[in-house]
């Protein structure tokens, strides 16, 4: 017979150095410090990029937005190439909620980008290859990002700038091996539909470290993730798909929390529900809500009023749209206008989690969005702007909004400021929180909840359209607690 | 400390009587016989529910079709309950294909519906509580199907009839075990974002069988599956996500054949790819393919011409629009008229297999479809209407159609005639073979084709959204074989 199983996989569990597993060699890269630079030094090399990017973003009139204009017809925001994206109108539909329909501006940008990281070994410890990055939107303008961020528009080269650094490692056809690759979505309630590509390579070959790019292990990224506004969203979204055991080394000694933390890593550990349960109770929920969305033209969006300088809702809240100028010396252009999406009021994203039978399970969401692809993805516990609610009856709070804002300190695990995606929004703040709840919380939570383990979010994640991006930047913080 | 461990899940694994796994108990049926009828009998039994369920279908010109008309402003054929479904137009665009824009009409049915199996274990064994369903489409009619296969519209009462029976075992709050239960899509070429919730559940209490329902194991089903047009469309989806595993008994003995396909059930079998990797094509070709879908009136589909009793293309091909006249006693309601689509020709579908390393693969093609939900999901090896290739150049010819057509006898391990839901195609009929290759075989595949084991394909169809259903009908007869 004609011999094909040199095609066959040989690498399964088996994949690196020393014949330890992907997962194994993620997992000691999280526990291990860089070869290159120590923590402390990564952070100064961030803030010297930070001055060495000098670049300066200034809001400007829409008049004044060079490269974008509003059509005559439906007065959707649009760049004059036709690519990149575009601010329309939406008008959803949404059963059951509060408010059962309703219009509003909604990004739309149907392209698939690619966030990516590199990965490879150095003295066989895996290490990261970060960007610092300077994004409009962002309050302290440079942060860490993934060594690939890149729109199909960038990578086509519509604006004509330099060559995307790196794109080669993640581009078919590649070398190197992937390590995990899917589409993920975006914020749901201001993107139409919007998701990027996530993927971790893991380089073969030597790589040429350019100015701007550090290796780091996920350690060292782990322990900036713990600082406010250094590890951006993409970052975070691309960390939270990596492959982790538990360690073999550490119990969580005398903690009884990080022992439950680290066995919630172990596939076999003892939780509430099966993957099954999971994957039938998202069914369920995408059963129970009927979403419709009709792209509409943004003229036509009531409530939201455009002015010479923003679009705003009449009430001062939810979002408003604006432009801005941007002068660098140090992206694929020097220059260039764009507008950004900017949040009326700072978010509270919170996981509650909690011991059972020595497991940690985190209480995920099954949530709706305005623009998601799929009606409903697993969301955090509490994924909410508190401003939205301070003139509505109690009964329209949101579950547990008002046990995250009275949580002791001794229960907050973590808690960190962090920035959302600033390409496309300005100063888009989330408070992340790691809550574990006490004995006396009720045990049975609200239907559309479910109590879940790491390595349960880890396999739904791994398939994409499961998790939304705020439950995926905070089980990414999750790992720091191990 | 206050204990929560009741709510963990002590079933996984060791779910049924005599600790067998749920996979292991599914696989056990399988291989049984039924414990109320023979096989033989149970082929009998649907014979007299045809002659019992005694319906006429006949082709109505649409201003006879009562209870629908064709919009003013749209030419949109729709309800007059705004329910159910409608016929609209679809403007596609796709890039890389041989026609990179075109319109046609599609159906539009956002509703999630529900197929549901009930199973329940007798004297040890598991049995399906199957139905003999009339469905006005299909060329017999009467054709074996899940216990429970309703529209939201129909569960909903919209139409006013009687109860859907065993309903509540799927609806929640439920009683019994939930095995499987996930969203999977229908036919991308003819609806737009249809997908129904695949469902089986275990009943915990005694039930009842109605007239037209009748107890089979998956043994049963599986020599049923064999025949021409006895097993349905929704019954077939619904067989594929039921977990099995490998036998513990037989080898396949002297038959290296049975014995490859023995050996691609067991998730440890040696296969040319991991998960990873499939996941990671799939998101690649969804990368790589741009779809744009944008819904148009029905009166602006270029090429498509409406007369008194169809909406055909001009050139006679693809299929048609026409309406029927159902008159029947055993529905929820006793009469009633509906649109059907009509394909202008059968379809051929076909799984290329081989045996790598002893264990069977199984060549899957990542296909884009006009009314896809995720732009691509992971088809048979050959999925075609050959009608449509006539009259075209060889180099539009799709992959393997010329292998398939070409394929001699003896490597034809399955081939039999399947119909398509009968509730919304006319006599949609497609031929379903399983082929294996011969030694000379190219060892690589073209880029957007993969060889995956059986049970990496039931790994990929656990989180929906992955095969599509002519992909998940041939994987239901690959699990005939074994």
């Amino acid at each position: 017979m004609y011999r094909i199983s040199s095609l066959l996989d040989r690498s399964r569990g088996h994949a690196g150095p020393g014949h330890r597993s992907l997962a194994e060699r993620f997992t000691a890269s999280a526990g291990a410090e860089g070869r290159f630079r120590t923590t402390e030094e990564c952070l100064q090399w961030l803030g010297e990029q930070r001055e060495l990017q000098a670049y300066a973003v200034e809001r400007v009139p829409f008049d004044k937005l060079q490269g974008w204009r509003f059509t005559d017809d439906t007065g959707n925001l649009v760049h004059h190439s036709g690519r990149f994206f575009t601010i329309e109108g939406l008008e959803v539909g949404l059963s059951p909620f509060r408010v059962p329909t309703w219009t509003q501006p909604i990004i739309v940008q149907r392209e698939i980008g690619i966030l990516g990281i590199l990965v490879k070994e150095f003295d066989g410890v895996l290490h990261c290859l970060m960007q610092a990055k300077m994004e409009p939107g962002n309050r302290n303008l440079v942060q860490l990002s993934p060594t690939v961020q890149a729109t199909r528009s960038n990578y086509m080269r519509v604006h004509q700038g330099r060559a995307i650094p790196y794109l080669e490692h993640f581009a078919a056809p590649r070398r190197g091996r992937v390590v995990a690759d899917s589409l993920q979505s975006e914020q749901g309630g201001w993107f139409l539909h919007k998701r990027n590509r996530n993927i971790v390579v893991e380089a073969e070959d030597d790589v040429e470290v350019l100015p701007g790019f550090c290796w780091m292990t996920i350690g060292q990224v782990r322990q900036l993730l713990q600082l406010d506004d250094v590890v951006n969203m993409d970052a975070r979204t691309v960390l939270s798909i990596m492959p982790f055991a538990r360690p073999h080394t550490g119990t969580g000694g005398d903690d009884p929390f990080r022992s439950a933390v680290l066995r919630s890593l172990e596939p076999e550990a003892s939780t509430v529900h099966t993957v099954t349960d999971a994957i039938s109770w998202l069914t369920e929920n995408k059963a129970r809500f009927e979403l419709t969305q009709r792209r509409i033209p943004l003229l036509d969006t009531a409530g939201w009023h455009r002015g010479a300088d923003e679009i705003a809702h009449v009430s001062g809240g939810y979002f408003s749209i604006v432009g801005v100028d941007v002068r660098a010396k140090d992206r694929e252009v020097g220059a260039w206008m764009q507008p950004l999406l900017r949040p009326a009021a700072p978010g509270r994203l919170a996981f509650l989690v909690r011991r059972i039978d020595g497991v940690l399970h985190v209480l995920l969401q099954a949530r709706p969005a305005a623009g998601a692809l799929d009606i409903v993805e697993a969301a955090p516990t509490l994924h909410c702007t508190p401003q939205t609610f301070r003139t509505l009856p109690t009964a329209h709070r949101p579950r547990f909004l008002d046990y995250v804002l009275d949580a002791p300190q001794r229960q907050v695990r973590f808690d960190t400021w962090l920035s959302e995606e600033g390409g496309r929004f300005l100063h888009a703040l989330n408070r992340y929180q790691i809550i574990e709840v006490e004995d006396t919380f009720p045990a049975t939570p609200p239907p559309n909840f479910m109590w879940l383990s790491i390595h349960q979010l880890m396999t739904l994640l791994r398939f994409g359209n499961c998790l939304n991006v705020e439950a995926r930047s905070l089980l990414a913080c999750l790992h720091t607690l191990w």
